[in-house]
């Protein structure tokens, strides 16, 4: 067999993997799915409360899932409590589908979205927090399950925590071991995926954060809805909005957009930098190389939209009206800012359309979906992290290429990376590529024409939102075939869980010698 | 000084640079001078020979390059004889630039391109083997200069391969020191730039190659010039042509296109290989890794290609003509086998325009710019040597991820590769991929849309010649406003000098410490 066959060649035939313990990848999934079921209920409050006249079917829904989740676990009991790397891969890819599947269940005993293809989109993109959405008419969408949608966002993002401080480091995905210091190494195969003290301290930041802008937006103007469910979408960095014109609906309210700017920012960033700087270690927050970075890229981008924004776009070509409540300098920056952070932190929340700016600003938007927000916050994309070390190790590239002998280490937080680490790094970064180019390669043979596939990949893949071309920031992803939808959330999948966790799956040597 | 630190950082500091040796760096560029001089006198003759009233024109600029050539290496008598590494890339980068600009001489004095910038564009399309052109009516130019044209080609061809074959192996470019056997590894700081006796054998079979292709070419049909000029562009996989329609002017002759065909597939793999196969090692042909993927790469695009446009695209549409000489399934399986060759092997011929075909054909030949052919041959782009290794590695990432401890080596030709010319090609990849980001940013800066400037940047990068949207097969690059004509031929010069060899130039710490 061509697994043994490799590690023969490797040297020595290295060990024979146990078999997997299927029983208690069941039981986590059942657990979700009665976590899952009970998040439901809060949607049934809000439409009983709104009575939008619903609560009865997403009731069934929150039932229905329960159930399956409490008849997985009784028949999956007595499980054995230690589990392997290979199961934790199944359990998060898994975790994720099981979720997106019964996610579905709210829009098609309401009848919202009555079509399995096209709810099975909306809670994918909703469970990853990318916010792209088949829906045309949002704002004719019951409350409660406008509520429920913004929630699949939020719940998303509660497992993207956990899955960054507790298990992807454990996993030794791309370089995730950099961003967690409890990690014991790569060499451990026993995972124990446990809710860490660190993951509930970042849970308890993600909630605060949350309340905070829900009081500041309604504060600010908004309705408590839709305070709320932009809340929820901004923290996850999600982007499922409650209005057709996304955050272009408050065009005439800077100070909301500032709010969001701000939310955008915290939810792009590295959580743990926000628990540094709530426990006044400010010194920690100043030198983490990444929120440095971080800060720096944003403004450096901002800086160029906002000039060119300024000088050569017209601001009101684009197809949503932009008012210019404070002057043309103010909405120029406020445009650019809110346009690169919702691209940079993959939210994705729409202010303007910025395929309708220029040319440039076109390339420069698809270039900054390749960027992504911080390790360790809700954002997806490459990273800011993996670019910094990507960058670095070319840089040391160059040297090297000049003295070969010499030893140049990457450095990251002052500390020299280990070789393996940049290793990961630099596979993770031409995994991703090949994933954009066979993922718009795909969309393409669909039927769907050069700019939208090669948007749409890049956007998918990067959990963003909008893309360009048929997906564009004004329009929505009901426009691709049936199939094309589906392919769109794989690839939302395997962005979300960092490529390799989901592609490994797929990989023969995963399933062998069992 | 930053190098100093860098240094110690390293752990200890390692050596001071010694002073460049201009001396001999001017004296190789007056030597390249004399030869390109040299050369030009064969265009007087084509000249002279086809009376097109310019002979006079192409002899003065003959005549000034050599005299040129002659004044600098009298100048530079008595340079010592040893080369060091720093040496090498500033005479292999400002050799072409050299080449580049004294190739002007004969458009600029025979007024046939009098604008320098295009001029310019034209002779560094040429010497780099891209084959893109400012020229709106090929057919209206004086025969010496489409020969002068066709000749940068096989000069660039020329350079490329003792470039190969001698000198990237020493410099320590991106995993060329795996082609080369007779590397002394990347610790060797002393460069001795010889024309090795290999060199010489490759220069033989691609000198005869052109010989064999012009004769065939003939034979089939062509006028004997045509037959010189598109043999001159084959070998080099340049694309000039002497034809506006490039070679779908003889898509009602079949012949003449697989006579090409055949040619492009040879000038785009490992001159090496034409050796091994002429000396009878049929084994070393057909157990080479690289030659044995480039092959089943092309079987593999083009049954993609032909099956596509068979069933789905209308050959009729695209601009050209197409007559069906031989029927339906020839005519599809032919062209889908020219233009996954053409660009595959960054020839860039034209037999009709692919980005009329469908949606899915166009990105798939926009994917292809970044393959490129083989490493030793005269093609461009990132190689299939590199993307052999990179694929095995990745999918030896997953095995890594899956069991850090086990000692899992790429192997390439049946041999483990060092993990650091693994680590040079992921470094050479990246920093492609960063050089075409930034390459259609600076594009679209320019005022040039979306499509064309991703399209202009892939494939000036990768030396292909006709890309996407106004830059298409059917069109030509003068509609670049005149700076990014500039920004193109600078593409193009890095791509085809490896990236490394020439930005490592605009590094501050290769010019410190001398």
């Amino acid at each position: 067999m061509l697994f043994t066959k490799v590690y023969k060649q490797g040297g020595k035939a290295l060990f024979v993997m146990p078999k997997l313990n299927y029983k208690v990848i069941l039981h986590i999934m059942g657990l979700l799915l009665l976590f899952n079921g009970g998040f439901m209920l809060i949607a049934v409050f809000v439409s009983w409360y709104y009575d939008d006249g619903i609560a009865l079917q997403i009731s069934s829904a929150a039932l229905i899932t329960c159930f399956i989740g409490i008849v997985l676990m009784f028949f999956t009991r007595g499980r054995g409590k230690e589990l392997k790397k290979r199961e934790g891969y199944i359990i998060v890819t898994f975790g994720w589908i099981f979720m997106a599947l019964s996610g579905t269940l709210p829009y098609i005993l309401s009848e919202t979205i009555p079509n399995f293809t096209n709810a099975f989109f909306e809670t994918m993109s909703g469970y990853t927090t990318t916010g792209a959405t088949i829906l045309n008419d949002i704002e004719s969408i019951p409350k409660g399950i406008l509520f429920w949608r913004s929630l699949t966002h939020w719940i998303g993002g509660m497992g993207i925590i956990v899955l960054a401080v507790a298990i992807l480091p454990l996993l030794g995905i791309g370089g995730m071991q950099l961003f967690s210091a409890e990690s014991p190494g790569p060499s451990a195969d026993k995972l124990k995926p446990r809710i860490t003290d660190t993951a509930k301290r970042l849970w308890l930041i993600y909630f605060s954060y949350t309340i905070a802008e829900t009081v500041l937006l309604k504060v600010a103007g908004m309705s408590f809805f839709d305070a709320i469910n932009h809340s929820l979408s901004t923290l996850s960095t999600g982007g499922f909005s409650t209005k057709n014109a996304s955050l272009a609906y408050w065009n005439d309210q800077p100070v909301i957009q500032y709010i969001v700017i701000l939310f955008m920012f915290l939810a792009g960033s590295n959580f743990v930098i926000s628990y540094f700087a709530f426990k006044g270690k400010i010194q920690k927050v100043i030198h983490d190389d990444e929120f440095k970075w971080y800060f720096v890229f944003i403004i450096g981008f901002t800086a160029v939209a906002a000039t060119i924004i300024y000088f050569q776009a017209d601001l009101s070509l684009s197809s949503i009206a932009h008012p210019m409540v404070w002057g043309e300098g103010e909405s120029a920056f406020r445009h650019a800012l809110f346009q690169v952070l919702a691209i940079v932190t993959t939210t994705g929340f729409v202010s303007a359309d910025y395929t309708l700016w220029t040319p440039f600003l076109t390339v420069f938007f698809f270039g900054l979906m390749f960027l992504g927000g911080s390790a360790g916050s809700t954002a997806g994309g490459i990273k800011v992290m993996r670019h910094l070390i990507l960058i670095r190790n070319g840089i040391t590239e160059f040297k090297r290429t000049l003295h070969p002998n010499a030893i140049l280490p990457i450095r990251y937080n002052g500390r020299a990376i280990k070789k393996e680490i940049v290793f990961n790094i630099l596979g993770f970064f031409i995994l991703y590529m090949l994933s954009f180019i066979i993922g718009a390669l795909v969309f393409a043979f669909m039927g769907v024409d050069f700019m939208t596939s090669i948007g749409g990949a890049a956007s998918s893949l990067g959990n963003v939102g909008p893309a360009l071309g048929s997906l564009g920031p004004i329009y929505n992803y009901d426009v691709l075939p049936p199939a094309a939808k589906w392919w769109s959330a794989f690839l939302m999948l395997i962005g979300r869980l960092e490529l390799f966790t989901v592609l490994i799956l797929l990989t023969p040597f995963f399933w062998r010698n069992r």
